[in-house]
């Protein structure tokens, strides 16, 4: 592609896009596709010939568009949002076009340096521990995801804990055990099996009935029964907003149990970490100051382009003693310095885009006080959502709104409120997801896009008032 | 922004790429600052307001192009490419534009067909195996990195040499050894100090003092000491294409010696896979029919934008066993009819962008006849600068060429060879990277990028050979 060629397939994609973006509001939210389907317009092979940009544009409308529920839709409310604003993904463009690789601060410095200051800049508008900060012996570092910051959190436990035997000889016949709460979001289990201590190693700690967040008590309960059997608390996990409900744990009363026994202390806040931007919406977080780890995604409610995970540790020197390596071909002056950090050493893998560019435009872009009025939106219209749940009695509110976060049912019974969902979702009106709580079905409708009005958010309900009469 | 203003934008940002890669035969490769440079010139917090997006442009320019080293300057040869095109950029600017997130089938169901489909046809353009293909129980899978393919492959093999149990009780004290090479990639010695095993784990098979290809004799008599000391062999890594020197170690001579213990063999082929594409460069691969996992890179030498990892499987099985989750919220008749695969359960990693646009985007506008041309002109070209090495008296070859790669040195000695590399580098003129080959250090070459040109070649030999003028 000529350099011409390219600025011009690059606005028509550029054009594409802003195309597809006024067409969502006309589109099915969930895709209307059958398994086959979308595989069944492809060829069985990659062709010999080289065909223009413009056919890709081209079957993206024929083959892609069909076969993709629209995460960007006005009505998208399930799972939580991946919300992607036009300035990340901009950011993200020129990082594709920069095509550094970071892999340590002398492959290319300013991949490097410019994400730690984005991060330091993130930690500070959250309100979260200047010990976070790059300038001591903590850091931050943008992940991929909240799984894989979870991950690390508990390889750097391990290492702490092990006394960097772990790294050396693995984690071996150490009866290891890792607590969160049943609530805990699955990517807790899932780093236990990585990291080789498999999911009998995960406590699953009770939950209030109300408000779902770990029971403080069981918890302690656990690690000492644990310690008295001879088994090694290593990870804590706590949930600043759960997956299923919101559910915001006490992180300081966590803390001070964990303090005890110099277990590490990890919060996961993928999803409502942002909301800090806000003042008023840092209840969730009293007590970080305590956490080892902390992570949130941008990449969620924070407009930043998938994939955006920041997470940040207390102590830097945990996380590279358990992931770093240095080959032969990466020595330098600037490692050997010690001026510089290596972001290789604090995540699974060896090389890296330029992360940073696209919450930097985030950030920029909107400013501290673009991203409050984004956050309030989302928690103005949950509110919302839970004044019409109120208001209609064949609904009823199974836990309090948490954030832009609502999770309601039907009266009726489980088999009532998932057939209500499912025809709200196979209409394409809009798109919701569930969860259990308590044992009995919910549906979860989570705000969180720019692009989501109040208008939308009425005409998801009235669908949802249809549906509740027909089932 | 409105739509207007992202169409503005987003042709502004097309423009700057555009603009920017006109300008980097001007620029000097190698970034010219020192630690700390880059961050002093951004502000200490994030500002209040929003900043049009121009500004973002105006800091590319001024804080960020200054501290890059430019991967995609046409005299880089450090390390291996990190090679972009303009197809890959903008289809992976599509992605970002449509956002939808691909965890599981049902959650964007083009966004898992479609990776399937072109996995497909990669690995047949490849000539890989048929067990590799997805309407078998194999199957292939973007990852963002080799690094984090190799620790799956790791916890696939695991699983199956366990039986299952690894997941569930972790890899607790069976003393699991996993084998590769004195050259294997140090993502292997990662994978296992993340996975549990930790280093230790990890036997360094002696090499062939000239081809620096593992020793296979060597490889079994360690795999039968282990095996008689009571010990585990879990997975031996293959090196198709070492980092080094690019070794070609020999598969099907490993194979053999694999299959007698059941043990996973996995082919790290990171850099050298994608040069598979010309059936004259298929040779590194012969016996990759008996590999249990395969690993290459398109965003190495295969004009994909980083990051594009593509990953295969024989047994599908074995890696979702290992990685599998299922909680409440992400159950759904798509999933539990088992027609589909969630990819959430290859990588670890939850959700997932919509990563196959990219490489769907090169293969169709390229064709694997621009393919089969663009890796053609990069073994030319590293013939050529073998051809110059042999001219230039000073110099020697320290092995022979593979593929894109040369390795040589100044005849004088370690010092004088070090010093020459490192000349050309601070100049700015190319950028070249070091190894060490048999305790001795070497330079390494490495072509690859779509802009290289012999022009580009000869001008770094010549910076060279001035540069060992004067050491
Ligand atoms: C042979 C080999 N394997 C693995 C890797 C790691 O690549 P990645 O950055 O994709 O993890 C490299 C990187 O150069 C490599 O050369
Ligand atoms: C609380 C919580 N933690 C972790 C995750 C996993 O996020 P990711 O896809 O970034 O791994 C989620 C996803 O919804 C989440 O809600």
């Amino acid at each position: 592609m000529s350099p011409e060629e390219f600025r011009r397939q690059g606005h028509a994609a550029i054009d594409w896009i802003a195309d597809y973006w006024a067409s969502l509001d006309d589109l099915p939210v969930r895709a209307q596709v059958q398994p086959g389907d979308v595989r069944r317009l492809l060829p069985a092979s990659a062709q010999e010939d080289a065909e223009p940009f413009d056919a890709v544009l081209g079957d993206l409308d024929r083959v892609v568009v069909p076969g993709l529920t629209h995460w960007q839709h006005p009505r998208f409310f399930a799972y939580f949002p991946a919300n992607s604003s036009p300035a990340a993904i901009l950011g993200d463009l020129l990082s594709s076009g920069v095509g550094a690789q970071g892999m340590i601060w002398a492959t290319s410095p300013a991949v490097t340096e410019v994400e730690q200051v984005v991060l330091d800049w993130l930690a500070e508008a959250l309100g979260l521990p200047e010990a976070f900060r790059s300038d001591g012996p903590g850091g931050g570092v943008i992940q991929d995801t909240a799984s894989t910051a979870t991950f690390t959190a508990l390889l750097a436990a391990l290492h702490r804990a092990s006394g960097g035997a772990a790294r050396l000889s693995g984690v071996g016949d150490v009866p290891w055990r890792v607590y969160g709460s049943t609530q805990a979001h699955s990517s807790l289990v899932k780093a236990a099996m990585m990291a080789g201590l498999g999911e009998d190693a995960v406590r699953g700690i009770a939950t209030d009935p109300v408000t779902q967040t770990v029971d403080v008590e069981a918890l302690r309960a656990a690690i000492v029964a644990d310690v008295e059997a001879g088994l090694r608390p290593v990870m804590v996990h706590v949930a600043a907003g759960s997956t299923s409900t919101g559910a915001m744990d006490d992180i300081a009363a966590v803390a001070e149990v964990v303090r005890e026994w110099g277990v590490w202390l990890h919060v996961d806040a993928a999803w409502a970490g942002v909301a800090a931007v806000c003042p008023e919406h840092r209840d969730h977080l009293a007590g970080v100051e305590a956490a080892d780890s902390f992570v949130t995604n941008p990449h969620k409610w924070l407009l930043t382009t998938f994939d955006c995970s920041t997470f940040w540790v207390r102590d830097r020197a945990a996380l590279t003693g358990a992931l770093s390596i240095l080959p032969e071909y990466l020595r330098n002056a600037a490692t050997e310095s010690g001026e510089v950090v290596d972001y290789r050493d604090w995540h699974p893998q060896l090389g890296r885009r330029f992360r940073a560019i696209k919450l930097w435009a985030v950030l920029r872009t909107y400013g501290l006080s673009g991203l409050r009025e984004h956050i309030r939106s989302g928690v103005e219209l949950a509110r919302h959502v839970a004044d019409l749940v109120a208001d209609d009695d064949r609904f009823e509110m199974v836990t309090e709104p948490a954030l832009s976060l609502v999770v309601f049912r039907l009266r009726a019974g489980d088999g009532q409120t998932l057939a209500a969902m499912e025809a709200v979702n196979a209409s394409g009106e809009a798109y919701l997801s569930h969860t259990t709580v308590g044992g009995r079905a919910a549906i979860r409708l989570a705000v969180g896009s720019w692009r989501t009005t109040r208008a939308d958010v009425d005409r998801t309900w009235r669908a949802l008032q249809r549906a509740a009469a027909q089932v």
